[in-house]
Formats: C-alpha cells, structure tokens, sequence
C-alpha cells in the first residue's frame, strides 16, 4: 500500500514520519504547492517520492490512501476529490469547516466504500486512553463535569480564530472519554488583534447534570494544558504540562446522607488515596498511522472515523454561532 | 470606640481577634443566637463583652459600630437595624442578596451619615494591592482579559450556591483592579446533589475588547486559586496557593505590525523577563479593620464602601438571573 | 495530673495550647524567665497557672510533669533537676548537646521510674506515620538510601548551628523510619556569617548498601522539605511543602537480571503507577502530647522517649565532630 | 573544512545534527565499530560519508578535525591518535579518565599547535551562560555555595558509576560560573546493583567561606535537574526540569549588622523581587559545534578547552579517590 501525504508545513513531516516507518506501507508520496518544502523533505527522507501536482496523486492506481494536512478550509474540496478518486482519506483536524461539508464527506465515504480517519491526536494518547478506560470501567462514577484549559502564547493564525485552531483537541477528547451527546453550545470570545477571536469560553451542556467547558486562549503568559473531570466515584486531573503523572485519578467525592435535609452537616466529604497510573508511551502518532492502515486493510471504521470528526465539527460550527450571536444557547439537533 | 460583632461562626472569631488588637478600639462586645458559641469565644477572649441579644446591642450608646459576620440571607435586615440605630456598619461579603436591599442600605448610611464597609477581605491582601498598583502604573497596559479559577472540594453551604459562596471574591478583585465598567454578564451552572449549583461559570463582559471569566466549583479534587490577566505590555499571574512568590509579571505579548495583514508572520510574540515583586505580608483582615476604623473616625469612605460592595452583588445577581434562564445575557444597566 | 511548661518563647505556647486542651491534664503551670512571656501566656490562656520561679515548681506536689522548652544548651540541668525532684520529663529537641548528658538524664529517669519524652513532633505526622507502615510493610523493600532536604533563609540563631537547629527533624525522622543502626557519619559545612555554620552536608552510613544524607541551610532563596527513600520495591517521595498528596509512592525500581553480566541491556527498570495515600490530618503536637499523657499513666515508653533522644543526639554530635575536623569520619560505638 | 565523528551510540547522531548545518562546515565523515549504526547514519543524512576504518580517517588530509563520541575510557587513546595525526579535536565528557591523561592531550596539542574542545555541553546553554553573566556582573555578590542535584531512575552503565556519568555536567558548571579554585574534595557512594556507585554525594571546598556540593544519583524515583547557588547580594535557583524560567534570581539574603554580636536580633533579613531574565533558546550543541569550528578558524582557545576539561577531569579522579577511601579529603594540588 502507497500512501500521499499533500501538505508539508508544520504537521505533514510528521506524518511522513510515521508513516514511512509503518508496517503495511510500501511507499510515501508527497506533494505541497511549494516546491521548497518538496525539496526539504525530500532532503530529510530521501526515499519518499514527491509529486508536483495534486491531481498526478489522484490519478495514480498504487495510491491506495491520501492524508489531507493542509489549511482547514482546503480539507473538504481535497478530501472530496480523494474520495471521488478512489482513495482511502486521512483527514487533519478539524475534518472540514462545516458540519454539512462533514456530512458529504461521510456519505461519499459510504457510498465508494472507503475509510475516512480524522486526525485527533490526543485521542491515540495513552493519557487519554487511560482516562477513556477509567471512565469505561465505572472507577469514576457518573461523570459530574468536564473541564479543560488549553491556553498559551501564540500560535496567532490569520485565517482561523482560538476555537477552530485550539478546541478541536479538548472537543475530541471530551467526545472520546464522556459518555452521552451534547445537546446545547454557548460560547463567548474576544478579538483583540487581528480579526480573529484570540481567545473563547465555551460550554456544553449534555444534560441537566453534566457540563463540559473549554478556555481557549492565545494570549495567555503561561501553558497550561489541564482538564479536569469530575466524577460520582473518583475524580481526575489530566496535566499534559507534567513530565509524568500526567494523569491523576483522586478518590474524593461527597456524599448526601439525606438528599432532602436542608442542613450541611449531612454533606459528607470522602477524601481518600491518590493515584496516577502508568501511562503508556508509545508515540500517539504512530498508533493513529497504524489504525489508519488497519482499517484499510480490514474494512474496519477506525476510532476517529468520519462520524466521530463530525460530532467534533458540530460542536465547533454551534460554537462558532453562539460566539456571532454574543453567546446566545445554540441548540444541536439529534 | 467600641464594636459588636454578631455571628461567631466560621469568620466570626477572626474579626473579634483583628478588632482585640486594633489601635482606637477599646472593647469588644459580642452576640450569637447560640450561646455555646458565645461561650467558646468568651474562653479565647476573655477580654471580650458577651450579650444577650442583638437588642440590647443596639440600644448601648457606647457601641458605635456593628459588624454583621452572620448568613448572607440576614445581611440585609440585621444590617439596616444597625443603621438606623445610628451603627456604622462592617457587613460580611456578600451585603446582601439582592441590588436593590443592598442600595437601601447605602441610602440609609448616607442619610444617617454612617459608613458601610463591606469585607471583601481580598481587597486588603498585598497580592492584590501589588496587582492594582501594577494596573494602575500602567505596567499592564491594555487589560486584555481577566480569567479566574477558584476550585475546590467543598465546603456545600445549604442556603447559597457556589456563585454566592466563591464568586464574591473574584468579582472584588475584578472591581477593584480592572478599569472600566461590567456591561452584561452570563452564567451557567449545574446542581448534582441537593438542590443548590455546585459548579458555574461566569463570564462579565466589559466592552468588546475586555471580558472576564469565573471558574467556581465545590467539586473539585484539587484546589486552584488563580487568576491571569493579560495585558497589552506585561500579563499577571497570581497564583494564591503558592507559599511565595504568589504574584508572576510576565513582560510577554503580541504586536501587530500591520494590523491589516492576513499573514501570519506580521504578528510578533515578544518574550522578555519575568518578575515577582515583593508582597506585603500583613495579615488582610487586620488592614480591613483599620480601614474601618479610620473610616469612621475620619469620616471617609472605606476602599469596599456600601457602593463597592454594592457593583459586586450587582454582578452576582445578574449571574444568578442568567443561570436560572439558561445562560441568556444580562444586562447591567447604569 | 498537672503539667508545667518551662520557657515560652517560639515554641512553647504551642505546647501550652496542646496540653491545654489534652484529656488526663488538669491543670497546666507556666514559666518564663521573662515576666513579660508570663504574662502573654496569661493574657492568651486566661486558665493557665503563671509562677515566678522554676524551683517553686519542683517543689510542688500537685504537678506531675515538666515540659522543657528552652534552649537546647539548658535542656541537660533543667531536664536533671526536675527527674531528681521526681517529675515526668518532656524535652525540646535536642535532648541534649552531647551523648553522655543524654545517657545521664536516661540513667536518672530510670532510677527514679520517671518518663522521659523528647519532642521530636515529625515521628508524630500522618506522612512519617504512613513512611514508617509503607517500609515496615515491605511495601518499600530494601531500603537503598534515604535522602533529605531542609532548607530556607533563616532562623538564623547565635547559640547553635545549622546542623543542631535543623537536623534533628531530619535525623529523627531517619531513625524512626530507617531500619539498621548508623554506622559512622560525615560532615561538612560552611560559617559564612556569624561564627556558627549556617549551611551543612551530613551523610550517615549505616551498612555498605545503605547511606543516609542531609543538607541543612540557613541560607536558601526556597524553602525546601523533601526526603527521598529509595527501596528495592517502592520509592517514596514526601514533600513537606505540598499542601496534599504530601507522601507519594512510586512503584519503580531496578532489576538486574544477571547480577555478573557487563552488558547494560540487562539492568531492566520497572516504572508503574504512582500513588499517594491519604494521610491522617491530625496536629502532630497534640498527638504527642497524648503520647506523653498516656506513658505516664500507663508507666510504658513513648515512642520517642529518652533512648530515642539519645540517638538521634549520638548522630549530631558525630557531625559536628566529623566538622571540626574537615569531614573525617566519626565511627559510632554499640 | 570536514570534520570526523567517531562514534554513533546514543549521543554521536546529534553531533552528526550539528555539524552537518553548521557554516564552515564542508563535509561530515563518520565512523562505528559496529556497521549497523554507520548504515543508520547515512540513512538519516545521506550528505554524509561514512569510512570503515578510524585509520583511513587519520590519513586522509581533507579531514581537518575528529569528534570523539565513544565511551570515556577510549578517549585518551582515540583523542592521541587524533592529535598526533594532526586533527584538531573535540572530545566527549569527561575528556580522560586520569587527570593525567588528560594534561598529555593538551600537551601533545599544544606541540601540534592543535585546539582541543570538551563537549560541556551545558556551558553552552543559555540558562549557564545567564548565570554567568550574573555572577560576573556581581549580581550575586560573594557566592556563598554551590549545591547541585541531578537524580533520576537509571540510566545504569556498565562501565562507569555515577559519578563518572553525571557529575562531568555540574562540575563543568560549577567550573564554568564559580570564581576560584577547588581546594580539596570529598566523596561517598553506594553500589547497590552491579559493580559501580549508582548514587554519590561529592563535595568540593573552594575556601573557607564557599563549599560545592554535587547529589548525582541513578536510582531516583524522580528526575531533579536543579542547582542553588547563594550570594551575598542575590541568589539562583536553576531548575532544568521548568518548561521556561528557568533561572529565577531572588533578592534575598542576610545582614550581620554588627558582626561580633551575639544576639540574633542584628541579623536582618532582606527579601525582595524575584525575576526570571529571559534565557536564549539557541541550540546548546550548535553553539558548541560554532565554538569549535571558531577555534580552529581563529587559532583561539574554546571555552572548554582541554584545559577546562582537565579540571573537571581533576574532580572527578579525586572524587573517585576520595570514594575509594571511605570519604576521606583529597586535595587538589596546584
């Protein structure tokens, strides 16, 4: 199986990357419209074959699959040529910039009998597969709250504001591990510089005892990467800052002795050990090519198909609403 | 001068220790409905006058002021009794729990010519001092945004959800540092256990290039006390849970140089020192009760006056109308 | 049974306030050499018997026990008059300032069949507490070293160096943890100021695969608290200056799996999941003083009673020998 | 100019990395014992030629200067081959494993009139180098210590203990930033496993008023990168494990106002404003590789030149001596 990589800014070598070294794969085409990136990677991996025009890639039978990683608002109308090509689709995140183009991609999918994979990273972390598994297992407890901050300096972006550049990470992650759908969006942004939101709140609401909120933020002086989940049973904080322990579950909760008593000593704290189990280590990366091969060659949907991308688009699309609408509830229709 | 307290709860005792040692105080006279806790306060401080009845406290001619340390729900009319018995009045944060009971009582006060003080206790900390003056001279520049996170597991109050519980202090240090006006607010919650929102979000937006934004929340497993400012010259970090260094300047930011590019390479990211100025370290409560002292003998209002205190539930009601309809706008009016 | 507290400076109030509230304490007499401390202590424990002598104290038959809170270079004739004026006795740590006062007070007590207690308020902490059960338990395995930091500005003191001011927590905490006997001893430090070492590196050897270590300072930037266990098993962390999780506990370690090979690729390391127990809340001091309370009453040894003094005074002196002579090592006899 | 590296275990690629880039540079040759590694080489940069032979690379007169990258005991004989061969070198740390050994190198340099460099690699960092400049500057004052832990789990070499394996960094900083001259060392250590300390504790006097002292230690459950260093004026703390602020200076210290006094009462404290200066992010090996390509180009002496790493060599025998005999004093002669 050959595999075209087309876009090799700051996210396409990476995939290259993994790909070359993938069990499965026979060869990695590339493609960019810039020639001097062409160049560059082929410099870094001489054994990877550049092509100079999207459509050559289309066109030749050995290509078995094509990875979109361009600009976002490139994804739908380059996916939709590899899938009307023929070709098995890798998707950057976010899958496309509505959930209506998100849709058609799917369907066009179904229809030629290809895979489409969306390239949620995190979800392919053993971070978030432990936490995925602790929320599985019922070690949790119902799920209270999902919160996560997601802030930095920079990476200022001229075509897409904090919410499409930062929350499809957290979205995902939050669509992976939470049990239940969302049913409504707000969201609340300011655009300080260049046009674009720098820096958003958004929340969702699943139903009327689980809330998830994401702060996404450009301008802030520190990194902080922390989500937080609550839960009935055990509580967990996921530090991606850390160097280890990057997630830690604590056995701490309350508990009403007597839901109806309006006095607070019937409130009890349960305040116990905690602990940060081994994460595994193995590069995210490398386990998104290798699903992205196997559901290939099995016919197989992978863990972040088409439909898991447009749950995330969806999100994304009501909260961008929401924000042009100063915040107002945008509704997500089953 | 003497000074009542009344409510020897939780915060109670601490006000009759920092009013025992205050220059320009002669006594101390307390009251609590339960007489176990009058007692106990009588064993610390024997130095201390215990009565009976609130009564009785008022009609001592030798009392000139009346700080009400009891249940939110009470501010107003234990408040409005002290004041229209000629008391100056200390009341607990929040003063009351509506805009309107709060602007009587600062009607009264004026009329009578009594000062109010309301203890936003954190006003008084050299942090938050070090970060208005940090404001103020301009250091900050623009404030760009001010995003709080106050955390924690419990303490589940029976009669007051989390928004009157924790956002009261966050919203002072927002008043009291950032220029400018709040304009609309929006709050969601969620209540999982008896009744009353464990959880909120707060967003308060100022004009269109200034937001704020509350985290509070009785349900998590770590404890976080963090705000950042970010700034057009230098952001803020102020981290309570340090043991030092609790106040972080950061001289990061971004500058445009042509604020109508669409590239990318136009913003600039400027990374200089960080800094964290020396904090006073006298105790908050001690430096709010000699506020109150000075106010009342030299007729000056205190720093967190009727008015102050008065912005700050102003904001706290607005939350709560929001939460209760969904997460729709508020507006404040002037 | 009735108490007396001796010397009421820094520390001793906080024994007046513990043995105030303990059960088994009637009564609780004070002295101070200076009158004004006396009366402090009055003001504060308005319950509390102040007398002006500390011979009027041994002679009375009411009181039972004596608390010595004093400089550690009065500790030794104080602690002695009041074992032959047949009293109980609880010292400040050091017990003493060199081993054979130690072993006289030890001598005396036994003589007399009196209680000897020394206040080495660390072994009474949750966290020592949980350290102690995790190696008792096996769960930490062979012990490889133990590894300790305790450093800060200040106190500096004019009578004592760094290594009789701060090690004995350190030493203390070793001793009750670590089992095997210390061998010999290292020490080195530096005066830079006032004549007395302010900085100082203790290692301790108790067999040839166990060393223990410490650096004491009075003149760090930070305020450091942290011991290192390395075990065969488990490693344990306690940080002292962590606000919860305090004792955390790795499940990491070393396997060689052909001890005679050359070959590196047979040192295999085992890195598994990280806890941090929860650990009792309750003040160290009151525990100790209950310890006190319940050995005289019960006429059985308290955890840290004059042997237990004695080694950890053996340890100190050999580091203030091993000092004086340029970092020779000081052999400690059976 | 071409330039030879002779070795690609773990540590060679990355001088393979920054040499291939670096101006000046015209070619990289490389040579391994082992094919296999020689195969990856020019796999990863194809521009590189790779020789079977160390001898052919001494022949061949385009090759102007070799990089030994190979185990410490095989630098002195690899390094004297290099340099009577007429390279110029750059060697590995430690650059002997005799402080004999390593005075012939730079004397059989000189003759040749041949540079020699220590890859120190951390003296090219920007966090080292700020330190510098603020000792230097008399930021710090008198510098009152020096106190370095570098503890982690593994990585356990076969042979060379610990202090062969970690120690060369700090000392070569210590080296780097400390005026004056190591005095005399002490050392203790354990061997736990297999043959070598896997845990020492070196101290190093300078004069009577400023002590080194180094924790290296494979069998940490924790990774601590972090130097202290105490001024009269300011003081450091380095902590290599930070994402960013790195180097945090503290205006902090004491002050003995009257020297001869007793009391503890005229020593004052000073704390002031802690600040971060910004620490430039070049590459420390590409700083290095310029370095040493400066210092042939030039005929000038690199920073760590052989004769900076004869000192570090000097060290760390004595140290290893000072183990052998149970801790005693080694002196450093002049």
């Amino acid at each position: 199986m050959k595999i075209a990589i087309i876009g090799l800014g700051y996210w396409g070598p990476n995939l290259v990357r993994n790909f070359v070294g993938q069990p499965g794969v026979e060869g990695v085409v590339c493609f960019d419209v810039q020639a001097k990136k062409l160049e560059k990677i082929r410099h870094k991996f001489p054994m990877v074959e550049a092509l100079t025009s999207y459509d050559e890639i289309l066109k030749r039978p050995d290509i078995t699959a094509v990875a979109i990683v361009t600009p976002a608002s490139t994804h739908y109308s380059l996916g939709l040529q590899a899938l009307e090509a023929g070709k098995h689709l890798l998707l950057e995140k976010p899958m496309a910039t509505t959930a209506k183009e998100a849709e058609h991609l799917i369907a066009v999918a179904e229809k030629n009998n290809l895979r489409i994979l969306v390239d949620h990273t995190f979800v392919y972390t053993g971070a978030v597969k432990k936490i995925k598994e602790l929320i599985d297992a019922e070690t949790v407890g119902d799920v209270l709250y999902f919160d996560s901050v997601r802030v930095n300096l920079g990476l200022f972006q001229h075509d897409t504001n904090v919410i499409w550049d930062l929350a499809p990470h957290d979205i995902s992650i939050m669509h992976y591990v939470i049990p239940g759908k969302p049913r409504s969006v707000h969201a609340l942004g300011v655009n300080h510089y260049n046009g674009v939101e720098d820096m958003a709140y958004i929340t969702v609401q699943h139903d009327d005892k689980l809330m998830s909120h994401f702060h996404v933020n450009w301008l802030s002086p520190v990194k902080i990467r922390r989500i937080l989940i609550g839960g009935s049973k055990h509580m967990i904080v996921y530090d991606d800052m850390q160097p280890s322990e990057k997630v830690r579950v604590y056995d701490k909760g309350v508990e009403i002795t007597e839901e109806e008593s309006l006095y607070r000593s019937l409130v009890q704290y349960r305040i116990g050990d905690m602990f940060a189990p081994r994460i595994e280590e193995s590069e995210a990366l490398s386990l998104m090519a290798a699903e992205f091969i196997q559901s290939i060659t099995n016919g197989t949907a992978p863990v972040t198909d088409g439909k898991f991308g447009y749950e995330v688009v969806r999100v994304l699309e009501a909260a961008n609403q929401s924000l042009r609408n100063g915040g107002q509830r945008v509704f997500l229709e089953d």
